[in-house]
């Protein structure tokens, strides 16, 4: 069976953009191709995936096709991925795919979002359907409404408190402050973030990640062509995804996102590793609870232990046992939806190739894992990525 | 490499739904299951590519994970493939392509679209943007109007008439009148569709499709277990796919569809036949024009003879060349967009294997194509399918 690596990538500056979708994606795109190593055209791509989740309401439609029009990879089979957040976490795994049946050498998985051009009602509808809609959004529960149940219950049911979910936001805001394609580049001090404004008890602000733009390209190639365009590929060693209940009463529990657990699960026995061996976490942490789940459900602390992963500061740079979101993750890197998932793989090929700024790097990188949530965790992917093949 | 077939196909009626989204996906998903002449239980299902368009207009979100628990496939890796009509022709692709990577042996692609509750605004507003919106929709050019273009340029420059599409409407009506999952039942005189309403100048009502709800569920298998469930398996013996410049000023020519060309050609290829092996095809005539230039650019036809092609009824049930559309095609079996691409293997599925009504089952027939079309052709997806292995 023939292997995968990652071969490029590239994202735009995450933030509120004077550049529209085509300009945006364009610019992922070019940083994507220029990447390479090695002598690339885009008309060398066989097949592309790109993941968004509000196309509709940017006023445009049959965007994939638009997009690799407007990034020279005309006439590519191209279609659009759709799940909700993890849209382009999927968008990756069908590239990866694409690959491996043999169909395609090189694979484009890209994702993009423009929040800032919708008007406030228009957001608060395309993040509000992400979630479950006749249960939870129509009786009036907001996303971070969700994401704050989930919350209480794993203070009650483990202890854990909003000073573990504070470490969270400390810790991802000084990362990101060091990362210049994050949307917000500022540290703050666990008093601020202590004392944040309101938004669903018990999360703050601080607790919330922002509302941005940004497209992110990756570029994926089958193991016998690899060495045309690069000498330091990245492997994909791993793929797992899942899905749930959509709503939240018919899970079983509230304070694990069952598709993670699996996602990771099959990732690891496909890379052969176990969680201990993963050097840094790109991890989907739209809000500060998810992130400090996350860090259970993905295995680098036991279950119900993860505010003492957050209070030992365990995910800190260089500091504790793995590296948690190196860029700053969702709370500080943004959150352009779709962009998300391949915007991590964008960073864990940076880092195992040791090119983001020299302050975060991550010492002796040798494997990074991207996590991937659509919604309140219908829908997951996890990838692990190697310096080595396998 | 691994070989792929078709094991299970069903769909729900097309027409005006009573039921939603969750009732129509759950129908066609259990018609498809049962459809299956061995054990087969949903929980078998690997992998799930879900196509559909306009889920944002339902008011629901992560539908594609909302859609795969209503129908038993819990924890199923699943997303939403998005491509404007032809969604779910790219969600086949690439439940194909995860069977043919090794990742997964059992693979489910369907597609879903509830067109009956939108508004009238919203109906035109979710089409509208299938096509190019910048240069088009938003300069007043409904969709309509964009293939009314096409016909008026084909007439200028091959001499085809409006007489060549009213025999497609008529050929269409009366294969659709034999269909009993089909939106319109009932045939239509040469007469009447000659002079129906006019919607575009030259397209009249009976030129155009109709606004139909529908789903439909496909079950692919790996060759290494297909005769676990079967022993009358449909093989996909090509899939081709491609795309094109969303607008038609990009185009060198707006009477021919580059993106089928290009996909028939690499799916024939695959298959290893030409167009003259082909028994019978369902192709994506939301308007009569476009399977008049369909049957041109999947080879049926010479270039230009598109018109003479219908003049001779050569693709009448039984009597011509090959049999176009067996099942009404859009026109009257239906089109419930992101349902129409695997309700087209539907219909193949069932021909392939002497399952339709008999009075309109192609004769002998042991090679079938499905051709489907995104927006105005910006994306494209063809596959052959045969009783035959290769």
């Amino acid at each position: 069976m023939v292997d995968v690596a990652v071969i490029g990538a590239g994202q735009t500056k995450y933030g509120n953009h004077a550049l529209g979708l085509k300009g945006m994606w364009a610019e992922a795109a070019e940083r994507a191709f220029s990447s390479i190593d090695g002598d690339f055209s885009p008309s060398q791509v066989d097949e592309a995936f790109i993941g968004s989740i509000a196309f509709g309401g940017a006023q445009l439609g049959n965007t994939a096709a638009l997009l690799t029009e407007h990034s020279a990879m005309d006439g590519v089979p191209v279609r659009r991925v759709e799940n909700a957040c993890a849209s382009s976490g999927f968008a990756f795994r069908d590239a990866w795919m694409a690959i491996k049946s043999g169909e395609a050498d090189i694979v484009v998985a890209g994702g993009i979002e423009k929040m800032n051009d919708l008007t406030p009602e228009r957001k608060r509808y395309w993040l509000g359907v992400s979630g479950d809609t006749e249960w939870e959004r129509l009786a009036g529960l907001t996303f971070p409404g969700t994401y704050a149940l989930m919350a209480r219950r794993h203070f009650h049911e483990y202890g854990s408190t909003h000073d573990d979910l504070v470490n969270i936001s400390v810790k991802n805001h000084l990362h990101g402050s060091m990362n210049k394609l994050a949307h917000i580049q500022k540290e703050v001090s666990f008093e601020k973030a202590s004392n944040g404004f309101m938004v669903a008890d018990p999360l703050t602000l601080y607790d919330c990640c922002p509302t941005s733009d940004g497209a992110s390209c990756v570029i994926l190639a089958a193991d016998h062509v690899v060495r045309e365009f690069t000498d330091s590929p990245v492997w994909v060693r791993g793929s797992g995804a899942a899905s749930d209940h959509l709503a939240l009463h018919d899970r079983p529990s509230i304070t694990q996102l069952r598709a993670t657990a699996a996602s990771s699960k099959r990732a690891y026995h496909q890379a052969g590793i176990t969680s201990n061996d993963v050097d840094f976490a790109e991890v989907h942490d739209c809000f500060t609870i998810a992130e400090l789940m996350a860090t259970e459900d993905l295995g680098f602390a036991e279950r119900g232990a993860g505010g003492q992963f957050a209070r030992n500061e365990e995910g800190l740079l260089n500091q504790g046992s793995v590296t948690i979101n190196p860029s700053g993750g969702l709370k500080s890197k943004g959150h352009p939806l779709g962009s998300t998932g391949t915007g991590q793989v964008v960073e864990v090929f940076k880092q195992l190739r040791s090119e983001v700024e020299s302050n975060r790097q991550v010492r002796d990188a040798s494997i990074g894992l991207t996590h991937n949530v659509g919604g309140s965790g219908a829908t997951c992917a996890v990838h692990v990525f190697g310096r080595d093949r396998n």
